[in-house]
């Protein structure tokens, strides 16, 4: 498996020598997952989205945790193409979101619609005062859009029960929420609590997750939506 | 292992009810992962490293593929300390890195010291006129700085492997070389070929990697390095 390294020639060279763009890798990429892929249930649809995650984890393990609900990708296509505000909790994901891809699918994306408050000075100011997580605040405050918004979250679990309380008590129903904290404290609840709730989801279970598998899912979500349509 | 719902009781009330702010829900995390953490042989200093990877990945098995070579640790914190610029392969690395940490450990550190150039006109345009990656103009741009810097990358081999490239044909020396690159093309050649040169390097052998591990190295050397300040 280790490639054998030839004497001090750098790698580099053969890419000089037979140019491929980023765009040709990624072919290749997905070739390769597709080859190595173990069986599994996805529809093609939904596959999709998981080859996305696993060329952006770099380990099939994660095939067994994704998780959809029955109508996510339908609606989450439905509001990528009515340009539906998208709520992110950390400014990670809304730094590698894509604007590009957004705008293939629905022209009126701007910066303005990803929306993450989690550095904004009033949210930081209320969790130092609270003794509570800035994710906490920076999701209470995006309340006025988070109803048919995509709402994503890589990082803070505390953000995404904030939102299951919200689609709880308050009937705020995100079109689709990407449900993707990473982390050993109240990252699982977080997850099953969303998963018991009538709203529609992808998910991975467990402790895994992360900022680059929630924008990978955003990504193949734009790509089905702009493929659906020709 | 799976938490039961009570009957629509959202989990968040708890919370509101005993506030954990996020440095005490961090601290119980680090508690989990040093309860949950298999036998291993890092060092104390290593050990902060690879708990705070583990805390970014929700995951133990990364374990097994977390690499130092000796001096990399040492070296880091002394070009922390000394401000090193920190060039970055992805926008994503450069928005994760926190300033606050960076300032802790030296007050020089400002947004201009975290270079990244992969969505620069210039490098768009180099890159679609060559049919090669963006990442390669990217950190051919960077090289009057890579001297001394520290180099992190948490997506695109092709950088690494070009950086490699500098290292053996025009003697550049990173102070640190985070190689965190993450896929299925590229990406373990690209990390072999690095951990032969003679360079201080963290690396994540294998096909796994990307921009949050990446960022939450350089968080735990800034925390080694405040450390050991004391």
């Amino acid at each position: 498996m280790t490639p054998v390294l030839s004497k001090r020639k750098p790698f580099i060279h053969a890419l000089y020598a037979s140019p491929l763009s980023g765009l040709q890798i990624e072919a290749e990429s997905f070739k390769i997952i597709d080859r190595e892929a173990p069986a599994h249930s996805f529809s093609p649809e939904e596959w999709q989205v998981v080859r996305r995650m696993v060329h952006t984890a770099g380990d099939f393990s994660i095939l067994e945790a994704v998780r959809f609900s029955p109508r996510a990708i339908s609606s989450a296509i439905t509001a990528l193409r009515e340009g539906a505000p998208i709520f992110t909790d950390s400014n990670m994901i809304r730094s590698g979101l894509s604007l590009a891809r957004l705008r293939a699918v629905c022209g009126e994306y701007d910066a303005r619609r990803l929306i993450c408050h989690v550095a904004d000075e009033d949210v930081v100011e209320q969790a130092r005062m609270k003794g509570l997580p800035r994710s906490l605040f920076a999701v209470g405050k995006a309340k006025p859009i988070l109803h048919r918004a995509i709402a994503v979250f890589g990082n803070a679990p505390i953000a995404l029960m904030e939102l299951n309380r919200m689609i709880m008590e308050e009937n705020i129903r995100p079109a689709v929420v990407v449900a993707m904290p990473v982390g050993f404290v109240h990252v699982v609840e977080s997850k099953v609590e969303l998963m018991s709730l009538d709203v529609p989801y992808i998910a991975l279970d467990g402790r895994r997750g992360g900022s680059p598998l929630a924008v990978s899912v955003i990504h193949a979500l734009c790509s089905l939506a702009d493929r659906k349509k020709l």
